[in-house]
This record gives structure tokens, sequence and C-alpha cells, in this order.
């Protein structure tokens, strides 16, 4: 796949990073030259220095040949106007992180692909972390009707020793997904018997999620 | 709860508003005079301008009251310095960004729950909606064994008006876990039918993915 | 009228000064703080400090019941996010400066008037003065096949002292449309004399221009 | 012809290509020695780095055969002194940006053709597109008393297709100068019919320009 | 005295000091808010902050009354505007600091009065002193064929306890002017004899320098 | 003669020219390394850059072979303590510029010349040529109780076409020094006659001074 | 003691701290505004902001009645013009840091005491650490020719359980000054036994130091 | 010993050139490029540009061979750190600098050596200084209880010419450590007798020290 980045900040590095060591060709535009030169000392693509909005850099970092654009900067002005002259240029695959909640309209409209608002994600996960220090992972389902959890099994917990069946959890707003133990995913039935330090995936309906999350963790 | 907000960037503002609008109080401290003034016009909160590392700041902000502390900044060195300072004082709940992955050992070893490296997990965001554009959410399991994600599913495909039983997923290695229709969660039987729109949360083993994806979205 | 002006630079200064003097209500927007507390000293105008692209902002400038937005910042990418914001908000009449030729479409797609690049129409009207010092001013029709160009008789010129008659213009390709001779306009007619120091209003076919001007400036 | 143009600013770049494009040899002073390079690399141009008033830099840039010398920062100052120096030089031809409409009068006086106020120019511009968004260009004549302007026939204006005789447009105030259709010019004639879509170039007394912008827009 | 002080530099600061300790009212214009603060209170003088070839600050300083505006800023460009702008405002007497001496006739065909270049008068007086460092003050006259200077007699000169009818100086290329002795001026005879400590003030012949120096010095 | 140069602003670039036009040797420090190349590229001189405060800096520069060592430097603090450095390494001449009036004194104990606030010179110039614009130099005696100055005849002066004789000066009190007459001196005698346009150098006290102003300008 | 403060930097400050908890009135004169409305919130002293190189600011800190003034700053030149200018008012007691090596010359002559680069102490100090770290402290005595120093004894060094006497020390090269236990000074005599944990603070020649540190620490 | 030296200021300079004088590999890490570039032109080391707490650079800094890592920096934030990232690459001496008193405990903690607050030091040397000027160097014991210090004997006082014995100091109390007279060190004895000039090292109980001051200062 051929995917121009635009925006070498954090976000952008560590995409570069993820996107190369998987074997695609990037091509980065950032506004400023010293982190094109950067960049290119560590990873192995081409940099480009520029105006990401103007149409003839894009040309040349590609664009009549590449298969996505990712527009990673902090500014939604410059993401939107550069998706916008990049889907005139062809690329078909778009995507951009947008800071502001109300701007992602915008680029729906477009038909872009949106990751809003990333700080809001990681204040949230922290948020999550200081509520319930033992859920390490945790995805939101329906508006936050549910949730599918990743708890890690304490000692002291009821549930240590006993099979899924022996819980009696409510089956219509609960299910153990899948429990991780020693570094293996185990499918769960019945007769699964839960230990001490399983990383136990769980679904449940928001209403559950305090009383789950105490049976397994004391 | 009692909070303790360092570090008044994008996450932390972000934090600063989850939090108050649950009712916590918080305090925020800041080394930019500008964005203190700033953050308490916006929100309920009192925000204290200095060094967080000294240990008369943390007491000003509460420190022998507060529940948690959580350092927002993407300085380690500063995040590091502060928890230690906060546990001296005697704060039980300790959270922390790290931006350097060989930093979370450090932070771990003081008992500090930390959030690694959030630009990864961001540019990992935007990676995965490149790859499959008609994933919504997901979640790694079992470092990256298995994933539960959100697929919403498309006109053309093949599962569209047919029940799960008539699916015949590999039992073993996938799970229907839930389905999000018209902003209510389902909890799927073996007669719930597939429509065209769902929201499907499905928890698949990593080598399933590419085939599961194929069938809910044609 | 209730006019919204973004940007408070040179252009959006003469813009606020024009649209005050001839009575109407303006709101200005900027991102530098210092700009504004000078408008509104200057003005009879509000200013309001901050992100034009955000939509309270707008909000706070009044986008509910105004009835035009002009964007004039250097700025492409600032510009286009603001009139997008702006007619989501409803603003009917939307106008913007646009630097890079290349974005004109994308604007005029969203149903936005704009002005491209004034720094080159600057340019031309420089360059045309070094060309032709005696003409004033002119307008270009057609995409450059002809010109309207207002230009000063001078004592020297063959055209003193003769009627229109007399001069013998190809009248296909020439039209003398108006005459100021002592801040008045003259609508020419046959027997008008031409006199030293007249500026005389000319239509004419590009490969005609040398030729005129020539006749009435020797 | 050997043009000096003192100023690599927007409208400084946009007249070194309009000159450079036309064939002529241009040389650039300017104060900012990182324009003067980005400019070497984008025009086939000399670009000088240093301080335009000084003597010996004109000079460096070739005065003594320049034909003519356009100056075109922001500064009033630097523009008088400049020209001022390159008279004494023996350029003959110059032209010079003015920003304070007072200061007009000085480079007048001294010999030098001036574009007054380009931010005006460009905000009246804006001003007029606010208010009439059907009128393409315009040219002000007589000190306003009379106008030139460029106007798009709509679909449901009156005149779409009759013919300029039957409009019956009051003489001494108005005339049409010509139609552009399809890119292609018409010197109208009485039997000349106006179609949907029609570029019409009208001269118009002011207190007309309201009445016939209507007749044409409807 | 209504006096006009562009600049408030430390040319401008000692002449503000000078001109209001000898009773004269006077108004100073500079760009800088700070020092305009900084004078206002070190001085009985009014400071007005902004560009001083602006029209309607001049005004705003008193032009239509000023007897005398003095330009006293590093940048001929503004000098040279500001006086132009002056004298159109009807202030009589015009004085400038030039830095570039090749702008020094440009200041005088505009009827202004200018010290030229005050750095290489200062760099002149240093290099003098080094030359001769017995020379306390000197005066160039007929461009340097002849000098007035003032010496410091030393115990070991010749012409301790001598009268000046005893030196025999060359009359036609020298003459002793005048005496400072223990603060007071003494008009010299030939009978005044010249002691220890005495500073003479003497008029002398380019080639006589020399001669006189050592004769004084010893 | 070998002079070490310290600072390379507006006084040391003139005293540098100055020195090496006249062929001594010289060596410049400054701090800022941009105005040592910069020096080196203008003039045949040694540029060194960093502290003229450090011993070894000034022995880089030649302090052991200099002759004089000349500080021009608007800061004090560092003129003085080079010169203590310097007369340390055995240089014998020390001239300085000082700023403020009340450190000549420290400067004047460890024996170094000084030349006393420039600045305020060039005020009291600008001041004198306000007063009396007609007196084109002047000097300084005793205090301010007699001066020497430079006064170019006017057509309507009293003494034009007389001789000295006629004119009856005070003797006591004034005396004609000098007359300048097309580039040449004359030692004025009695019957020597004033013409127009005569540079006329007088020796005045300071209560003539008006009187004698006006006798010879009118 | 009245004490004036040259300086609010770390050194200055932690002098400030010392001074007023001592009882001393102390005022502090730094070049930096908001350094001394920090100094002013923190202590009880009165902060002047200006140049301590300036005779009215130094009289406005009350040099007249001063005992002593310290100047902190890492500025050479600054601290000496300062202490001259200080000395001149009649200040007493003068004292400053120096941080170049060579200057200490130039102040000790003016009968300034002074703490030679306090940069260079620290790093000596830290070396010394590297080097031995069981010595805590040390003085060196004689330009380095003997130490004394104080050394924890560790539980496996060889002296523990031992009397003085029993250790046979070189008496002509070393000497037990004291030691000090559980924070209580011991004047040792012949009796008086070593423990683990002891600081022995010992004098002993530098061809000693090694043997002496190694018998203490095993 | 192979040696890292992270921070090259004040402080982090002297060491290394202590350290490399003595025959030491030192390897030094900045975060300023410059600061790097100019260390290694002055000193025989290698230097690192970059953030010293990230584990590759420590690793590029040869942390796997290195026998002591010492942090200099002013920020103890970065020290922290960056020593605990060393001593998790198994450095094994660790030294660091502290600024804040608070923080050291949490470095002695993870066990590295630390000079506290080195500003405290020389404010505290400072204030010594101003108490006693006689008084040269000094070392406190037992937490202030008892000093050792270094006095130079002045003329008048009243032990000039007597032997210890006769001085009868309180045994108990006080102990003449050691006498520096012509650059050479004595081991005192009963009958050795004090002169005008030696610097006596002497050591007291704190409410001894004063009275032995007047007896060696008169």
């Amino acid at each position: 796949m051929y995917i121009i980045v635009v925006g070498a900040g954090r976000v952008g590095q560590s995409l570069i990073k993820i996107a190369t060591e998987r074997g695609h060709n990037v091509v980065v535009i950032d506004r400023d030259e010293n982190k094109c030169s950067e960049i290119v000392e560590k990873h192995d693509v081409i940099a480009i220095y520029g105006d990401s909005t103007i149409k003839t850099i894009l040309e040349d970092a590609g664009a009549q040949k590449a298969d996505a654009l990712v527009t990673t900067t902090n500014d939604d002005a410059v993401n939107l106007l550069t998706v916008l002259v990049a889907k005139e240029l062809g690329i078909k695959s778009l995507v951009s992180l947008v800071s502001q909640p109300d701007h992602a309209l915008m680029f729906r409209r477009m038909g872009v692909n949106v990751m809003e608002n990333p700080a809001q994600a990681v204040a949230e996960y922290l948020y999550r972390v200081l509520q319930r220090p033992s859920i390490r992972d945790f995805m939101s389902i329906g508006g936050g009707e549910a949730e599918i959890f990743e708890i890690v099994v304490t000692e002291r917990a009821a549930v240590v020793g006993r099979t899924l069946d022996e819980l009696k959890l409510p089956l219509k707003d609960t299910l153990i997904v899948a429990i991780t133990r020693d570094e293996e995913i185990i499918i769960p039935r019945g007769d699964t018997m839960i230990r001490d330090g399983d990383r136990v995936t769980v679904f449940a309906l928001a209403r559950r999620i305090e009383e789950i999350t105490k049976l397994f963790t004391g």
C-alpha cells in the first residue's frame, strides 16, 4: 500500500513506524524542515517539507499513485483542506484526526474516515483507570449502554478456583468472552476454572459492570 | 473524589472536563500561567500555577486530602518525580501518561498505573481504519492473538437477512458478542437475524478476522 | 446588514472601515488578542478574540442572525473550514479571499464567492503601470481578449483638439465609453472634442491596445 | 526590460513570476536572506540580500542599466527612500506600492507612479461581492460617479431572450460595452440578443447601477 | 519653543533631557510603547506611541503648533518620510540624524538640517584620543586643512614658565585662542605666561599640529 | 600601530574603517559571531568572536604586542573589566566609551582615556542646530563659558562687504580665528573683508554668542 | 546588618533566605522585573528592579546606610562595576562571586572579598564523591597538601571495635579531629572506640588520604 | 574510569575539565546541540546530543561499560529519571546534583549519592564571608554543632608571637589542627609560635567560634 502521512508529530511518527514495519510505502509531508530530516534518519520513508494543502506538494508526494492519505495534524483546518485536495487528486482512502467534535461532520460529509478527538479518548482511558484500576482495556458499545472489558483476577477474588458454571452470572446481561492465561487465549466453557492472574474479557451491560468488577477483583 | 490533574494540555483539559462533569473535585497544576487562567474560566476547578514536582505546590493543591493524582504531561521525567513526591505525601491512587515505552517499567515499579504512549494508540487506531475502514472500534486480546471489534453490516453483505444459526460461524474461533440496532443493544441468540446497518460486536481469533470482516461487509 | 469579518489584517481592517462607514453592523473575529483591542478602539465594532473555525466562537459572533461572513485571512485552510462551519450555522452569504488558485475550486463548490489571489492582482496592476505608465485603471474582459482602460491624454498626443468623429477609430474593435474632465463624466458623442488632460475610458480588443495608447499619449 | 523588484513578499513574488514569464530580466532585493534563497530556487532571477535604500546595494542590483524599479514592501518609508536613491542613480521608471493614502502625495511629487493601498482595493472588491454577488469585476470612473462592471445574466432575469433594442436602456446613462459568451467577446449591436449565462459589461452612472443589476439578474 | 522629538533611543532621550531642562515644550513619538511609558516617568513631556510617518500621529503630537521636529532614529527611511510629512504639515525647522552618508543629500534637498553619521563622529573622536591622548577636544576647519584643539600643558613641556611672546610661534599658521586655568578663561596676550595644567585652545594649520602638540606636552 | 577594537557596533565599525584606512593593524573582538564574519568581509582585519573580558581571548587578539585597546560597547561594565584585564596584560594606551557619566571616574582612576556619553554629545549637537541653524560646528571651552563656532555668513548680514576693523568687535570677548572661503583658509587681518558665503570661525564668550550670531546671519 | 544583594538568581535567592531568616535587613537588586516581584512575594525584603551599576539605583537601595553589598550574578563585569560604584558610595563590606578565575585578582585589588568559581567548587565536590563515595564533606588545606574530611565508618572496616590508640595512626601525618555519633560530637581521646556508622572527621596529609580512607571503609 | 556526565552547564563543564585532566574517559550528554559542539572543541571527550532519559541515548554513551554517571542539570526530574534508567542499565556509581532539598530523599532511596542544593552552599559561603571576612574556608560538623575553619592571623591579633601553650585554649572545645605558613603545612605542637599571616586551621564547638575568631584577628 502507498500511504501519504500528513504531519510528523507524535501520532504521525508512530503511524510511520507502524506502517513501514508492516511493509507499506510511506511518504510524509510536514511543514517543519527539521522534523522532515529527523524522520528520514529514523525511518525508511521519503519526507517532503512543505504545505500539504498545496496541490503540487501532494503531487510531489505521489498523490496520483497513493492508495491512502492520513492527516494527523492538530489543525482541523489544515486536515480538511488537505483531504479535499487529495480527493480532487483521486486518492481513494482518506483518514483524518479531528480535534474539534463539531468538525467531524464536515469531514464525514466529504467521505473522510475520522478519528475524533484523540486527547479525549486518552483522557477517558485515564479516567477509567482512576475509577477502576483493575480494568486493563475496555471498549464501549451502544453509546455506553454496555462495555467489553479486560480485568485481571486478583488473589482475593471470590471467583478464584470456581468454574464459570458455578458463578451463575446473569446470562442476559453478561458474557465471559475470553480468558488470557500465560499469554494464551482460552475460549471459555462452562467447566473452565478461573485462576488468580487470569485476564478475563467480559461483556456486560452498564448496570452490571460494578458488580462484575467486584466479583473478579474482590 | 478529590483528584489532582497535573498538566493542562489537550489530554489534561479533556480529563478535567470529564471529571468535573461527573461531580469530582478537581485541582489542576500547570507550569503555564496563561493555561491556568484559561482553565479556571472554562471549568469549575482550582488551578495552581507552578512546578508540580515541588512538595509545597502539591500541598497547596491539597495533596493531603487528595484521593488520586494523574500526570498528563509529555515529559516522563516530570511525571515520574511528581508521582514520587505525591506518593511521599500519601496520595493513594497514582496514574500517569508515559511517552517512552522504556520508562513504563520505572513507573510500574513505584506502583503507578500507566497509560503508555498514547500517540501510538492513536496511530494504531488510524492504521486500523486505513486497513479495514468498516471496523469502527476494536480491542486487542492476548497480545494480538484475538480481537474484539465492532463492524457495520453493509447492504451488500452475504449475512443480511440471515439468522446467526444460518451463518455457521466456526464456534471455537469466533463469537457474536452483541448487536447494536437503532441505539439499542441486542444480546444475540441463534435465531437473531442480521440486518443492514447493524453494528455487530465480534470476538475472533486473529486468523479469522479477515474472513469475518468480509462476511459482514461484502 | 449584519456582517462577520474573519481576520483583522490589512484587508480585514479596510473592509471593517468600509462596512461600518456605510452603516452595517460588523463583528470581527481574530486569533490575535492585541489586534482585537486595536480594532475596537478605532472602529464601532465588536471584536471577538478566538478561532473562527470553532462553532461557539461563530455563535458568539452572532452567526444565527448574520447576513454574511467574509474571511480575509491569508490561510486558505482556515478560511475554508470557517465558511463551512458558518454555512452549517445558516449564514447565507459567504465570501472568501483565496490565496492559492488551486483552492478556489473547493470554495466555489461549497457555494462560496471568492476573490482569488489578491497579491497577484496587485502585482498585475504594478506590471501594467510599468508597461504603460499612462494607463490609470483597467479591467480585463473575456480572459484578456479585450480590455477597458482609462488613459490620460497628454499634451503631445495627436488626438488633442480633434473630435471623436475625426479620429476614425476602428469601430468594431474599440469604443470610447466615457470621458472624465474636471471631475465630471461626459458621455461622448461624435462631436465631442478631446482635450489635453482628459481621462478617456476606452474599450479595445487586445490587438488594438498598443495603437490606441499611442494615439492618446503621443 | 531590466527590472529591479524591491521586496519579495506576496506581491513581490507574484510580480517576479509575471515579469520573468514575459521575458524580462529581473533582479530582486530583500532584507530577508531566506526569502532571497527561496526566490532564486523558484525563479530565473538574481536575488540580492540587503537594504535597498543603500546606494551600493542598488548598484549591485544593476541600477545603472535598469529600466525600472518597483518597490513592493509594506513600509512606505523604505519604499520612498529606495525610489529616491534609485532616481539619483538614474533609473527612469519608478513604481511603488503605497500603504498610507496620505503618503501617495510624497511619491507623486518625486515623479513616482504609485499603487495606493492595495489592501483597501481588495477590501472594496470583497465589499462589492457582498453587496452584489452577481457582479464579477468592476472599475470605478470619475471618482465613483459612474462604473463599468461585468454582470452574469441569470436564468430568471427579465432580459433573457430580448434584444438590446427591446431593453430601452436610458441611453445617456448606460451603455452595453461588450458581451462575453462562450469565452468569446461580442461587440453588441441593437439586435444582439441577451442569453442566460452571458457576461455583460455595462457602463452606468452610479444612480442607475441598482436598476441595471436587477434587470440582468432578476 | 515647541519641539517634537521622534525616537526615544539614547540620542532621543538625551535630547529630551537637554530640551526640557532649558524650558522647552517637548513631545516625543516612539514606536515602542514601553519606551514611551519610561520617558513619561522620567521627564516632563508628552509621549505618543505610534508611527511618526503617519499624518494623524504627527497631528496628535501637535504638529500644527510645533516650531521644530527632530528625528533621531537609526532608520534613515523613517527619518526622511517623517520630515516630509512634517514639512507638509507646516513645521518650519526640521533636523535629522542621518546614518548613511549617501542619504544626506536627499535630506538637504528637502531643506532639512542634518547631522551625518554620529557613529563616525564618535569613532573619529576615539581615534584622535588614541593618536594624541593629550588633546581633549578639537574641531576641524576647512575640511581638515586647519584645526582648533584644546591641549593640556604637561609638567615636562618646554613652554612651562614662558610667555607667549617668548614662544615665537609661527604667526601665520597658529594662534593661541584661549587659556582655561582654574575653571576660568583667559584671553591670552603676549605677556601671558603658560603654566603646567593650563588647557590651551590653539588654532593651527594641519602641518603644524604635530609640532605644537609636542611644544605643549613635551 | 597595533590596535584592538572591542565591539563591532556602529561606532566600532566606523573606528575600524578609520584605523585600517590609515594603515594600522586592527584586531576586533565581538560577542556576536555574525558581526565578526561581516566585519572580516568588509575590512582587512582579524575578528575574534568571544568575550573580551576573558584573558585568553585578549591574548588571542594579540594583547602582548598591541599598542592600544579601545572599547566601544554600550555596556560600561564590559568596557571596564576589559580595560582592566588589558592593563594587566600590559597594553599601554587604553581608551573607552563610557555611557553613564557617573562611571567615567572609575575609568579615569584606572588610567583610561574616556569619551563620555556619546549619545549626549550627539543630542547637544542636534539641540544646537535647532537653536542656531546657521552654526555649523562648535566646541565648548571652559565648561561652557566660551565657545568657538563656525558660522555661515548670509546675504542679508550687516557684516557683508565690511572689513574686520570696521566691525568693531569687543576685542576682549570675541576673536575671529579663521575664515574659510572657496575651500581655503584665510588667517584674518584687520583689512580682511567679509563676504556672503564665508564660513567664519569665531571665538566668543558665552554672553556674546547671540549678538555675534546675529551680526553674521542678519 | 543592612545588606544589599545584587542578583536574584539561585545563589541570590538562597542568600536572601539565609540573611532574612537570621534577622538582617535585605534589599535586592535585579535586572529582571518578574524576578523582583517573585522575591517580594516569598521573602520579607525590598526588591529594586534596575541596573545595579547605576549610582542612583544603589542609592535607591539604601547604599548610604548599607553595611555590606554582595554581588551574586554570573557576569563578572557587572559584579565588578557594581562593587566599584558601591565602594564609591562608602559601603564597607563588599563580597562578590567571581566566575572567571583570572578576574579574581581585579576584585581583590579593589579590596573585595571573593568566592571564586562556584561551579568549579561544585564540580570538585561531585568528583570527590565519585572517587571516594564514603567521604561526606571535605576541606582542602595548604593548596591541597593536606585535607580535612568526614568519613562514614562502614561495617566491614578494620577499625570497628578498636580504640584510637590501637589504630597506631602515623601521628605526624594524620589527626582524628572529631567523631559525630548519634547527632552528637565526641572529642576523641586515645580510648575512644570506633563504631560502625560513626562519622569521623580526619586531618591527613595528601599522601595518607588513600590509606586512611581504606582503614575506615574497608 | 569511564564516566558519563549528564548536562554541560557550568558545573558539568567544570567536572569534564577536572575528570579529563586526571585521565578519565568522559562522555557528555546534553540537550543543546551547540553546547555539545563547544565541549568537543575544548576538551578531549565524546559529546552526545540528546535526551539523557532515553535508554538508547545512554547506550550510545556507552552505559554498558561506564563505571559512573553524574547528572549535573538544574532539573531534578531529568536527573532522577536519568539515574533510574542508568541503574537499570547496570551503571554502579550514580551521583546527582539535587536542587530541591525535598527531592534528595527520592534520590537517596534509589541508592544515588547526591550533592544537595549547590546554590545554597554557595550562598552560605557568601554569608559566612560577610559575617566573618577573616575566615577563608570552613566545614560544618555534626549539623552545625562544631566547625573546622581556616583563619588568617592579623597583625593586631593578641596571639601573634605566642606559643600554642601560652594561648591556654579550652582543650575540650577547640583544637588547632594545622598551620599553613609560606605555602607549607605545620603540624602544630605546644611550642609552635603563631605569626602574623599564618593561616590557622581550627576545630571549635559552635559556642567558641566567636571567641576564637577574635583571638586570631584582633
